[in-house]
């Protein structure tokens, strides 16, 4: 094949990532996927590489993301949370890679604003830390599988979040995420047709209404979702769906209950907005 | 009170800190976590600012951030993950705060490596973005609940890890991490008196021994956690503790399972110890 010299040498389409560090690696997880979101269009390739606590691990991680950069043709992307210090410079001497560090940006500036030295200590992000704050989550995990799908309504006074909907709103997943990022003991009860002939909330929830949070949903999506668990059903069938979704929007409206659609959103963004709508955005115990 | 010249200035010991975010801020959340974490000794006030999504908005989280470092008499930190664009622009215009940009400091540079210009769209990082891989996530939380302690053996061929050990030894938190953060599909599964009598492994885990990861547990923390749930029981006691723990670590060790310790470790770093210790470290569908 001849080449053509005004032909633009092809830019590649995928590349490959790697999230190193010291501890988990999560920070450099979620900081890579943050940056990387805002180019659309490539394709990336992931590794993960946690624990990269010896020089040398240090020095096999850095010679490891050079032979995929070989057989790649283009040298891989780094996210690095090594602390600063001799792993990090073991890291970087031997790495050939186009590698982002996020404790050399940061650290140094922090240090002269808070005017005192950084502890250069390997893996704190997501050590236990604060003991009796890391109790709490576990705790709050508990607490959100023991009131899952109003399960039990003994303790409900200790939630911090009530989330109600219709069976399949995405209520469990939201409550567990708000438990396991925040701490949050969250409920969740489901609004049944018997609410809705009722024409009232459930009797049990009438004493945290200042706590309820509603999750809606487009009957469609919720048809689709309810189908895969049981084809063919009414429980399912489109009718039925926008039945409930109504009636369920219906009684929030009347109750005053604030909810939103958790049709397009993740669990991330629906569980930001009911910390904001129900005013829990501050987390005094979350000082180290 | 008389002022002493040679007397230091009081260097505050608390911080109040805010993440401030076009969308969840949980990026900027995890960001200040980890870079905090790095200085010991100081305390840290945390408010979330999500969605700061107009420049109204933008504007309005400026002042209040400035009306905090007033009351506190020294300037806030923050750390933005705000877009670079009008939004940060009209931000730091009027914040009087230290302010760390996670964008800034990285996209630039980025574009340069890319051959790409940067999308500048807010709220990327925590969308639902590729809706299969969302489902994929949905699918595993829904998973790991039907396969939390043993509940069923239905299916536990489609699981990608495993998870064995004692009543309380954390399975369930990690499982439900794993599954979170990853869209790993974890089962778990109880190691109980009668398997150490039978001096056999459950049998439904015969044909998932690649898959199996152990925790255990010091047999005092083991004990403190079962006696808050039942006081004075045989099966919070030291001695009943001692015994299953032991026992269970003696059968994983015969059955060549891997495991760790969970007493002092967070679900966060036992679960990036089981994904390096399965190989489950790359994730070829996480392209976007």
């Amino acid at each position: 094949m001849n080449s053509n010299v005004n032909e633009t040498p092809e830019k590649p389409t995928q590349r490959t990532v790697f999230f190193v560090s010291d501890a988990t690696a999560i920070t450099a997880e979620t900081l890579a996927n943050a940056v990387l979101a805002q180019f659309h269009g490539l394709k990336y390739l992931r590794y993960r590489m946690p624990f990269v606590n010896t020089e040398e691990k240090a020095k096999a991680a850095a010679l490891r993301i050079n032979e995929v950069g070989k057989e790649n043709g283009v040298r891989p992307i780094v996210f690095s949370t090594l602390v600063a210090g001799s792993l990090a410079s073991t890291f970087n001497e031997y790495c050939n890679a186009f590698v982002i560090e996020l404790f050399r940006s940061f650290v140094g500036p922090l240090e002269r604003e808070l005017g005192v030295p950084s502890d250069h200590s390997v893996g704190k992000s997501h050590e236990i830390g604060d003991q009796e704050r890391y109790n709490r989550r576990i705790d709050a995990i508990n607490y959100t599988l023991a009131h899952d799908d109003g399960q039990t309504n003994k303790g409900l006074e200790d939630a911090d979040v009530v989330l109600v909907g219709v069976s399949r709103s995405g209520k469990t997943p939201t409550s567990l995420y708000l438990a396991m990022q925040y701490g949050i003991k969250a409920a969740n009860y489901p609004l049944i047709p018997e609410d809705f002939e009722r024409g009232e909330l459930p009797p049990a929830l009438e004493n945290c209404k200042d706590k309820i949070f509603g999750l809606s949903i487009s009957p469609k999506r919720l048809s689709e979702i309810r189908g895969e668990r049981r084809p063919n059903s009414k429980y399912a069938s489109i009718e039925n769906c926008e039945y409930e979704v109504e009636e369920a929007q219906r009684m929030m409206d009347r109750e005053g209950i604030k909810y939103l659609s958790s049709t397009s959103k993740s669990i991330e963004e629906i569980s930001a907005t009911i910390l904001l709508e129900l005013k829990i955005n501050i987390d005094p115990h979350m000082s180290m």
